[in-house]
């Protein structure tokens, strides 16, 4: 039976945590501030794709060090934010063989762990899925449920293709790629530029960001600029990307970022990880992105002022 | 006796035209949200320069209209704002001798009545002074108290050695410069780069944009872009003009811009005379200002947010 460990089981691990567990692994959770009522009534899941249920893992950490035995799997689900030593985190429960997933946001946020285990599989996941922690212990899926997954820095994978089978099994798309830098740095063209705008100034939704034809150039710009990183680290992006993301923003209803409803509600923001390693990978490979340097410079000010009004 | 006109007499026009009057000038305004309180009781003023009075003016008038013969000097203090047309406002009470003075925020605001009254002398005024309208017909002068005043589009003017002259009379500095325009770039130096980065993200004071060495090189950069515009504009800056405004903001106890504060209580921003001026005239000599552009981007997208709340 294959033993899977959720590190930091918010809304995304529990959702994938109850897909795998349904196809038969073992699925157990480290979950710090739900943990009371997760250990004792399990996650109360609302989903169009997996159902109205309850997921009762089969065991409720606190700490990664409460789990004995390493997990054949260890998915990482965390926010990706500065100063939080996510290697230190889940070192107490990586064995020789575990293979470490790393289910989050962001480019570039790999190197940090393969450095680390530098003998262990290391899996990078982009989930694409609308779901939300509605209280304690109960996760709300809204909308899609896909996850797209392949081997850190790239190529083939029997280990992927397993979890890939159990997800596909329950019902959440989930595609193997032999080039996931590829696929972060696609959606980084969408993250790392939408979200920082669409904290400058109160909230913007996407209505307002591309509210003119003169907004509408300055996203493609800033676009541009993400592009051109890419392409310099080795990832070129196809042409019609930017042309494809702006359309299918404005065929949506307008809707907040995920960093402007970390905003909205005080929770920390993954500037560093989505915008941050983009402007260093740019300064490494000699890119000149000044829209994102000052989108950078402004949001870095942003995250200094909500430190200091606390 | 000299007559004077001051339109749109908020805080800093009510300081002013009291000063001018003190000296023997016969100062009439239009003000209008303020009018009837101010027809009724004057200007009720509290300054360190001018002592705490009342000012009575020769003539209150709600509209411009109403001001049935033409003054030696007509003082232009409104905010300067897109969708207001100054020309249309003041032209009712220009006569063919009416010096027409504006002391309002931006570059490149004067040709706009340059263009309307193309007889007519026109002077422009920066004033530095910390002053507001603290309730209606309250004037509440607090720190400094300065006119830097010139002829535009530049050289000599004995119209402003006479308001000087009164003005210095009655205790506010005021400077004659035979280079305005240099003047009002160099203020944009400051102005053009503190308040638009001070309105995204909530409110950021002079501290948190000044908070790290990162942040204050970004701040350098938007400093050295206006610098560029400035220069192929035909008014290069003094070497060290940057660092010292800096350094002054610095030294400064930390404060909110002018466009922060109206970004707060809801009022409207000079965006476009203090930036979006600014980027035109970029683009018009083809110097590159991409922090610029961006932030005038963002703020763009801030008031329509704001808008949109509404």
């Amino acid at each position: 039976m294959t033993s899977i460990l959720i590190v930091g089981a918010g809304a995304v691990g529990a959702l994938f945590g109850s897909a795998l567990a349904r196809q038969g692994a073992q699925v157990s959770v480290v979950c710090r501030s739900d943990y009371d009522i997760v250990a004792r009534e399990g996650y109360d899941i609302t989903s169009p794709l997996l159902g109205n249920h309850r997921f009762y893992p089969h065991a409720v950490f606190k700490s990664v060090a409460e789990c004995k035995t390493p997990p054949d799997y260890l998915i990482l689900t965390t926010k990706v934010l500065e100063g939080v030593d996510r290697a230190a985190l889940i070192r107490p429960a990586v064995g020789p063989r575990t293979v470490i997933v790393l289910i989050q946001n962001g480019v570039d946020i790999e190197a940090e762990i393969a450095t680390a285990f530098p003998e262990n599989e290391i899996l990078s996941g982009l989930a694409i899925v609308g779901v939300g922690r509605s209280a304690p212990g109960m996760v709300n899926h809204q909308t899609m449920g896909q996850l797209n997954l392949g081997r850190y820095p790239n190529g083939a994978s029997p280990a992927a293709e397993r979890i890939a089978a159990l997800l596909n099994g329950a019902g959440i798309g989930c595609k193997v790629t032999d080039n996931v830098v590829g696929a972060r740095w696609q959606k980084a063209v969408w993250n790392a530029t939408f979200n920082p705008i669409s904290i400058t100034g109160g909230m913007l939704d996407t209505a307002i960001m591309l509210g003119t034809p003169e907004s509408t150039a300055f996203i493609q710009r800033a676009m541009e600029e993400v592009c051109a990183v890419a392409g310099a680290a080795g990832y070129p992006m196809h042409p019609k990307v930017i042309e494809q993301f702006i359309g299918g923003t404005k065929a949506m209803p307008p809707y907040h970022t995920s960093m402007a409803l970390d905003y909205k509600y005080g929770r920390p923001m993954e500037i560093e990880a989505i915008l941050g390693n983009t402007v260093r990978a740019a300064r490494k490979h000699g890119v000149d992105t000044p829209i994102l340097e000052t989108l950078y410079a402004v949001t870095k000010m942003i995250e200094a002022r909500i430190r200091a009004d606390r």
